[in-house]
């Protein structure tokens, strides 16, 4: 059964999109730690992350690069940190997450964000995608 | 002030060291998450993961995939986690801790070994890594 990730990829679940190309899509998370938490994922499943080929993950690193430099540009945040998990969605999601402090990388503590603060901060960081 | 892992690099303070290439240093945190808990980081000195340049920043994920598939083959877990945060040290390090549950991710509870688990485990890390 696919993934609810490739659920979002297929369009079949909307998503705060920010970015995609052939390999990769990038799009907010709805649960985030803070403003502007962005997955980006391979749009093929994989479960976990080194077990994706050596290519492929660097690919999907490198299209990360490009999103969290995105991401500074468009929020107010004293760095951008990055965290692969894995343990609930078995499909690779890096986690790229505005922090200020140690807690908003715990998983712990949620922002709570209006349907219009997504598609704000989503359009952001999309227009700052390059 | 070189930082402290910088030291490490140089060898002024002692590590339990895993692989290092020209540009590049693995060892074991010494208050790991979980055993064979490692810090991957760029020999030279930068606060921020996204102010590496993308050739250094390739280079550094690429080189902690391979210690990723060496930890992965020394130590029973689930998978190996990726973070980077560097709220507290201003040297970039990627952490790759063996996971079973998420909070082995959240650097809240912290495993205790002994100096000979430390040798033991990096030394089984350092033969894995190709």
């Amino acid at each position: 059964m696919a993934s609810i990730f490739t659920k979002i990829v297929q369009g079949e679940i909307p998503s705060y999109k920010i970015a995609e190309d052939d390999n990769f899509f990038a799009f907010l998370d709805i649960n985030p730690n803070a403003p502007g938490h962005t997955l980006v994922i391979p749009k093929r499943e994989e479960n976990k992350l080194f077990d994706l080929s050596e290519d492929e993950y660097s690919g999907l690193m490198a299209f990360s690069y490009r999103v969290a430099k995105a991401i500074e540009k468009s929020v107010d945040c004293e760095r951008v940190g990055m965290s692969v998990i894995g343990l609930e969605v078995p499909h690779v999601h890096v986690h790229l997450i505005p922090i200020n402090k140690m807690d908003d990388m715990r998983f712990i503590s949620k922002a709570k964000l209006t349907t219009d603060e997504f598609f704000t901060i989503a359009g952001e960081i999309s227009r700052n995608f390059q």
